[in-house]
């Protein structure tokens, strides 16, 4: 049986498994799930009708699932949204915001003060720095590495497998240097790397790595200053 | 306590908070939400799993919140489908479907016979006019306004920041008169404005304004008729 | 009242309506919902809050929906994540793995082994063969034909509606043949044919059909190889 602290603000038909621990001053909204080996840190407030905790699953056809994951961490001060699902083997930091219908698998760190987007899906094995804005129904792939300070834009896609599904492949997942930004409906391929304060354009295809300070546009993307 | 109407059929594990106005023969599925401040009409039918009335919310990166928002209207013969996330400071009129797992946000308007597509977002301050269509996976970003009669296809992108962060710009969505037709997953940048009866195609970008009867394709988007 | 093993583990706050039946040691998820009509085989396993079994509805703008679907039958050894919607007139075969958030609609048929990806969206009338992967956010549109072995990239778009609204067409999906792989965030328009083992890079706007080992890149997309 998990120990509840009395400042806990807990709404109707809320499952809280054992082997859960929450700090003071937090807020559950209403059918919410907090399934065991979570952690929530004082002061955090998560809406209605999340699931956290969850454990992976996968068929035979899909990557292998490290079953040792078995806890998630939720610090100080962060928000989650409503309908949001978060896996074990995952850290969110301090006063990280996590819009509506979010979703964010195991082995991710999302660093303090970042925002994702509502809908936005963020992939298994993946590092999201501090004060990143993810927008809405962005799309971060698994195995991909954003420093501080990227701007993800709305709807912006990415792949980290070159030869969709054959298997033959170290997947790989782009990398998003300090202060990037990344235009809405982008679409990065496998493995990209994206130069600091680089500015990637709206709908652009990236399909090779960009400079430091360099600004791109275009179907493959091309370099229009920097 | 809410005053709810024997006529209200309501299913299992649903929250109805107080302040919350139902009409008559009103429909609520299964683990559904009602937060305070939510008032729904006559024939209303509303899926399993929803949560409507939210309040907004924020952290310290965001735009400030405006906590002003606590009510929201769904008007008569309006159906909600599963999982859909609607905030206070919302105005939904007559006979709109929205579709499962969308998400509304907060000081939006939604014209009469609108269709909001399953899995679409609309961000806050966005209007949208009678009849229009927009479909699966859509993002109406903040700040846009919407005529009558227009459709916006699954997955077209818009966005409202035209320096992705940098704080130092008013937000303006995409202005799209009445009858434009926007081609499944185009790209819409800030501010744009899409003239009547226009149409762009599929996978467009467009980084300028469309004159009324237009027809574009392409990235950038340019010109094949009108 | 529907009658439930005693081999099925059932979670908390869970409905399961009459005339449902379920299979040897099935789970189902904590605040998940099993409507009338769905049919659960041996060894499935159901995330937390789950809506399966749903009815079509619309409104007056759009398909007029068919009242007769009333069954849903999931199989042997599927897998269903969290906060998926699946509507009846469904048949999900053996061993598929559908993902979080993911949502699928009526008259639908998914072959064995196939992947759904988390907030992947499948809309009515769609036949996808046995052991496809669709990606997250990818998006399936009505009247869609997937044959088996199809890898559809993440943020995948398609459309059905060559008119967008008008009404004066009927309506037709993509066909994709055997073993082909759709590069993430492409385009698909109404009707294409996209042949055996063709490759369409990331980012493309196919307006036409693509022949059997084609490969095509670019906005429209163009040959490069095949």
């Amino acid at each position: 049986m998990s120990n509840i602290p009395k400042s806990t603000k807990i709404g109707k038909y809320v499952v809280i498994e054992d082997d859960v621990t929450i700090g003071e001053n937090v807020v559950i909204g209403h059918n919410t799930i907090i399934l065991k080996g979570t952690h929530i840190g004082n002061n955090v407030a998560i809406g209605c009708n999340c699931i956290l905790g969850i454990q992976p699953g996968s068929n035979k056809r899909m990557r292998k699932v490290d079953k040792s994951y078995n806890q998630l961490f939720i610090k100080e001060n962060t928000k989650v949204g409503n309908g949001v699902s978060i896996y074990l083997g995952t850290m969110i930091f301090e006063n990280v915001f996590i819009g509506d219908h979010a979703s964010i698998r195991e082995n991710v760190l999302i660093g303090e003060g970042t925002i994702i987007g509502r809908s936005a899906v963020v992939e298994l094995n993946s590092t999201i720095g501090k004060n990143c804005t993810i927008q809405t129904l962005a799309y971060i792939t698994g195995d991909t590495n954003l420093e501080d300070n990227v701007f993800i834009g709305p709807c912006v896609s990415m792949s980290n497998d070159k030869y969709m599904g054959e298997g033959n492949y170290t997947l790989k997942g782009p990398i998003i240097k300090k202060g990037a930004k990344i235009g809405n409906n982008s679409s990065l391929l496998p493995g990209i790397t994206i130069g600091r304060k680089a500015i990637v354009g709206a709908g652009c295809v990236v399909t090779k790595d960009i400079d430091d300070y360099q600004t791109v546009v275009g179907v493959p993307s091309r370099k229009i200053k920097g």
